[in-house]
């Protein structure tokens, strides 16, 4: 039974939707220890967020964009939090939608994923800067 | 501290919302072994989620198809990833709303879920076929 | 290695989103004992849930119920589960939208957050009453 913990600093993405699987591994060879365990990737920050989806064809992450847009517009006129800009209010919906962590399984020293499934970053400000994750491993 | 996975393969269901509890706990006397622990239970598909709501009136998860089929409609003018079908782009946006998977309390040897919770599988494809769940169990 | 369950009691709360990081915390002081691991935050209920947000301004959380009740309204002509009210089926949506667990990163005794990240209680009900959490920390 092991316990790992690290803090990566991703680079810096436009607002969308960006897979960031090999970035994550590129930082992670601890990984390679596990057996079976379970990896937990954790966002902090409130105006970003994780997913897992389609890791093949790139339209999907620019169709996930333009339906968040849908589903958490910048004009809503009952937003009162306006002041830090209207891609503010918005982003921190899509944020509480899709969520600030991923828990995936660990196999045989590697995320243990389907074969479509990649990670993505949701960024969801127009300038969200770099952002921080906290990676926890555990298994044996 | 033992940590045990294995993979559950579902029967097949049609597009909408189902209660698959038991399914799992058929295919999971293991989790007998724990005391106390964590249940993961993921999904390796891109186009399907799970979630954990009302497990007695069926009416709720027709209107859960319902309601998530106006929040991800067949028709988004805007939707560019469309070769797979009308169904396709909304199943990848129905999944990261929903998530990928669940993590849950284990208290002596059970899932530790309220009186109304049930495991759903959420097939978001009209023909999805059968899903690949991966179940990590880890406690004492 | 050491796991640690317990349920908490919440607070009753009105319908909207709420700050509770402290109530748990207070209730929580075996947190300490963990210098790396993962605290696992279960809702035992389906018409309520769990996020993380903002801690700071309270108006980010008006937007939110404002914003969620135009998501999933009361008033759907195809919603069938009525007889509880007009806020139970939004509040099964609104439930599985935001999930019913987090997981968070243990640091040096401490929920290792963001420093603008909250635990907010979701609460979809007119009248949800004290809601029940399970809290399980594993780790070192």
């Amino acid at each position: 039974m092991n316990w790992f913990q690290k803090e990566i600093l991703l680079s810096s993405y436009p607002r969308g939707f960006h897979l960031i699987t090999r970035e994550i591994l590129e930082q992670l060879p601890e990984i390679r220890n596990y057996r079976v365990g379970l990896a937990h990737i954790f966002i902090q920050h409130t105006s970003a967020s994780l997913a897992l989806n389609e890791n093949a064809d790139p339209t999907v992450r620019g169709d996930m964009e333009r339906h968040f847009n849908v589903l958490a517009p910048e004009d809503a006129p009952y937003f009162v939090h306006t002041y830090e800009g209207p891609d503010d209010m918005p982003a921190h919906i899509k944020a509480v939608l899709l969520g600030n962590s991923l828990t995936l399984p660990v196999k045989d020293g590697r995320f243990h994923l389907g074969t479509w499934q990649g990670i993505y970053l949701c960024e969801h400000r127009d300038r969200g800067g770099r952002r921080r994750l906290v990676v926890t491993l555990t298994g044996e």
